[in-house]
């Protein structure tokens, strides 16, 4: 069953190290090891549950704090209703192959990648024919027993449940948070005061019940997904914060070079990409620009990371544009870490259909336009005579009528039936008419980011991992190093182990996150420290008892300054929001 | 389905009046409304997330940052077996009733509480027999349609699915997040480096598929969690943090009042209960000053709070003492915010029998301590001659088995039967023989403070509601306020616009949560924000442009301060870590 962190390549790759490390500090493992584990789950321990909510701290840094994206939180658990209306309960299916002697499950398009070198890309166009069929030829087996396989089915890979205690009322894990945000459209819309664009990121648990999850934390069957929903007016389509990312770099592989299996990387500034229609969508560009800014800042590079163009089958039929933003992984190459696609109105379009409610928008133009609009005019002193009592009714009913329809009943029959009153050519006019027309009806377009949190996560432990002098130094950047200061005591005696708790208590207090730690030699204490990531090591001795002050270590450079106790708050405040840096933070110390 | 927020007492009750705000301003909502609803889901609205991640944010800077708990994050989907060893499969159930006419599904004890004044305390211990002879003793039929009811049954109230591609895999929502706390012990115990105390705490979001979920965020089928599981060495069970509660003042009712029917409170100091053999555990006693520290700083006063202690039917069966927190709600009167429960070893010693792997921890003793224990000892000159070739393995059994079974099959039988070899009295010793014990082992005792995130959400909002010159204000504690600056150009011509947008940027990558508003007059701007309960409101006026400042207006005293722009990322930063108060954050302006 747990099969995903163990090591099936080298030994000694970064994935392997990355993982064993992550389980003994307690980054995280794989769940449930002591009933066998469970294939697809992991725990986050103390230092990876500090790491990932940092993690998802800055997408709200970029996003909601400095964008103005708004955030919403709904359920994991989701009515049948809203993903049969989404489509993902006839298409969220993957093929699946059971073995004929050991009745193991397997993913077909996994075995033809696998055994038979066919993509995933290439099986995903097959139908489920085409894929028994490329199975045979190639003469693919169980790889647990090697038998042979039942007939291909599409296996659902969303986990079912019941709501309530009715039979019927089945319910979703959803597969992502994007559902949750347009379902509740209306009420969003409401809470952004009716001004279009705005933005609405969810991030939350999702479910996905995958046949055979592998590789650790890059396809888990739980998993925290990141979606933002950004709703404009297709007809302004203009981005008011692009110049804010004009000018930065976007590496791009683009289809004509993937159709030629061709992985050259062009880079072009946001401006250039949209110029040359390379992206199409000004906010799709802007999110992109964000979304490297948002890898670079968890420690990524700008040349290891990437946008590839979704090809015309990898992308959904509605999206008209999708790319996938990729960073290189020491063992699974490029791996996608979000995408960003333009659903169009798809979805709300979807969610109309199927709720009868609407979601259409209703945008006030500047200077309300005079119109000429054909209309039906009733012509109340020949419809009186005729239709007495209900001659009201009728003008009513004719007031009310498409013009055209009307128009061509009149045409065609000479008179027009409406609710069984036949009303006569003479008794209506229909013709132009000024109308004064205050805006514009529609329903809005959708540009989509959506990042894999467990993802950046991961990423985020391999670029920072190092070794130094034959130690693990994970070199976090600043901003979401699990633990920001370690407070250590020369000694345990003498009173320095009380003054460390005293200034640990201090700055915990002040907001910061801090370890403690009086066990063992203090190289020792650096070197757990290196390892877990903690950005700085607070050294409490005997110059602190009668001046006040202590040594600050840098986890990467290793040096160290000597501080005043009683400025480190703000010292420190200041260095973890970047306004200084190490060497400001004190005195060196020569080693 | 979607009844929870109706209101179905008082129009004009609070909790009504919540609900309206919270819908129109979107705090919460019901989920899935365009479908007609979801009873027991609720969607966080932008101004609700934030409350709610506030909140969070202060259990996590009490009991993470400054006690030192530890946070780990595991999946809401949990294989079968953990629950089966936890007892929640045969126990996790509520008596549910059918109606023979329109078939609809009751809680049996929810019935028997509203239509035969039994309560809920009462039906808990009912037997279903029992529960159906109450019903009809009471002549309680369906409320929809009159009907009577079929024989009561136990409906299992976790939400049940399958597990990847077998059907046989169950796995069931997490109905709380503690055992993903102790499945996990082993792990997280060398993640605290093998030391106790400790304590691990887990938010996140857990599922009980409630019969027929009513009362808005106060039931819901899906909700948030907040577990904390403290390990300590039952025989080392005094808290080192305790004489920073003592003297807090726990408003208690215990179970001699309750059983006499009676509600009176008494006021007990951390340390009189603790002395008067009130509270058993120390750090159960510190938990609960904790948790009434994070409902004041929610904004309940001292006096709207109260512990009971739970009746000897009402906590589990191997809890040794157990205290319900309650809040005094407008209409639900005293109301459960959270549990503190004394849980021994027994959810440990579960999972350790059912997944047969060790939780047993290790403590040294300072000093070894020698020992004289009872050891059997083979005498081989004896066992030879008899046993020959096997006479090394009798002795190496003799070696290994019980010195009191053998010492009692001697005394009785004459011989000791050890894998079909009969031993005699002469071929064996039986002595007191002196031994290095080097420490003790044992599973440790858990005491579980746990808080129910969305009420103490929707606690916060009660307690923030409040009306001032026929306007709604939500005075919010300062550090819990949704947004914490609103940004408001006097006009938006001028150049004001673009000054305040200045001024928003500047505070957002400062990290505060600010909000920018240029729609309407500055007074319906100030009501607006004063509804969302914006702690402060910055406005730019023509002074700003020539001054280089702004006014400061507090939301709760509606005074307004001037102050400098340069100045105001250090003042905010002060004034939200109360350091300094309103008053300090300007010059006070004359309205």
């Amino acid at each position: 069953m747990s099969d995903e962190v163990k090591c099936d390549k080298s030994p000694c790759d970064k994935f392997t190290a990355i993982n064993e490390l992550a389980r003994r500090r307690g980054f995280f493992w794989n769940s449930y090891e002591i009933y066998g584990g469970a294939g697809g789950f992991v725990a986050y321990g103390p230092l990876g549950t500090r790491l990932k909510q940092n993690i998802e701290n800055k997408l709200r840094e970029l996003f909601v704090k400095q964008t103005g994206i708004l955030e919403m939180e709904s359920s994991v658990i989701t009515p049948g209703k809203v993903f049969e209306a989404s489509g993902h309960v006839d298409h969220f299916k993957e093929p699946m192959v059971e073995c004929v002697k050991c009745n193991r499950r397997f993913r077909a398009d996994h075995l033809l990648e696998e055994y038979a070198k066919i993509s995933c890309v290439q099986a995903e166009k097959m139908t489920l024919k085409e894929v028994q069929a490329a199975l045979e030829e190639n003469g693919v087996t169980c790889p647990d027993c090697g038998g042979g396989f039942r007939a291909p089915q599409q296996f659902l890979t969303m986990f079912t449940t019941t709501i309530g205690p009715y039979s019927g009322a089945t319910g979703y894990g959803r597969p992502e948070a994007a559902q949750g945000i347009f379902v509740e459209f209306n009420r969003l819309y409401s809470a952004a005061r009716e001004k279009l664009p705005f933005g609405v990121i969810q991030i939350g648990h999702a479910l996905r019940n995958e046949i055979s999850p592998r590789q650790g934390l890059i396809r888990l069957r739980e998993f925290t997904i990141c979606d933002l929903e950004f709703f404009f007016d297709p007809e302004e389509p203009s981005c008011h914060l692009l110049k804010e990312v004009e000018t930065e770099v976007l590496p791009m592989l683009l289809c004509d070079k993937r159709e030629k299996d061709c992985e050259d990387i062009t880079n072009f500034t946001v401006r250039e990409a949209l110029d040359k229609g390379v992206i199409h969508s000004e906010w799709q560009a802007f999110f992109m620009a964000m979304a490297k800014r948002l890898l670079t800042e968890i420690g990524v590079p700008a040349e290891k990371q990437r946008f590839i163009e979704k090809l015309p089958w990898e992308k959904a039929h509605y999206s008209s544009q999708s790319f996938d933003q990729e960073v290189l992984l020491d063992r699974y190459g490029w791996t996608e870490v979000s995408g960003h696609a333009h659903r169009t109105n798809f979805d709300l379009g979807c969610h109309m259909k199927a709720s009868g409610t609407d979601m259409i928008v209703f945008k006030e133009y500047p200077n309300p336009v005079e119109t000429e609009q054909l209309t039906v005019k009733p012509v109340l002193a020949k419809l009186g005579p005729v239709f007495k009592k209900d001659a009201g009714k009728v003008g009513e009913l004719l007031a009310k009528a498409d013009p055209k329809t009307v128009e061509a009943a009149l045409k065609k029959d000479g008179f027009f039936m409406v609710e069984g009153f036949k009303v006569l050519s003479e008794q209506v006019q229909i013709a132009p008419q000024k109308v004064v027309v205050r805006g514009r009806h529609f329903v809005p377009h959708v540009v989509e980011p959506s990042f894999g949190s467990d993802r950046l996560f991961y990423v985020a432990l391999e670029y920072a991992y190092g070794i130094k002098e034959d130690r693990v130094v994970m070199s976090f950047p600043r901003s979401i190093a699990p633990v920001q200061v370690g407070v250590y005591p020369l000694m345990s005696k003498d009173g320095l182990a009380e003054k460390a708790q005293e200034i640990r208590k201090r700055l915990a207090e002040a907001g910061f996150m801090v370890e403690y730690d009086e066990a063992g030699s203090i190289g020792r204490r650096y070197a757990r420290a290196d390892e877990a990531g903690i950005q700085l090591g607070i050294t409490v001795d005997y110059e602190s008892l009668t001046q006040d002050t202590v040594t600050i270590r840098d986890r990467d450079s290793w040096q160290q300054v000597r501080s005043e106790i009683k400025a480190l708050p703000e010292l420190l405040y200041s260095y973890f929001q970047r306004k200084i840096n190490f060497e400001d933070l004190g005195t060196l110390v020569k080693c």
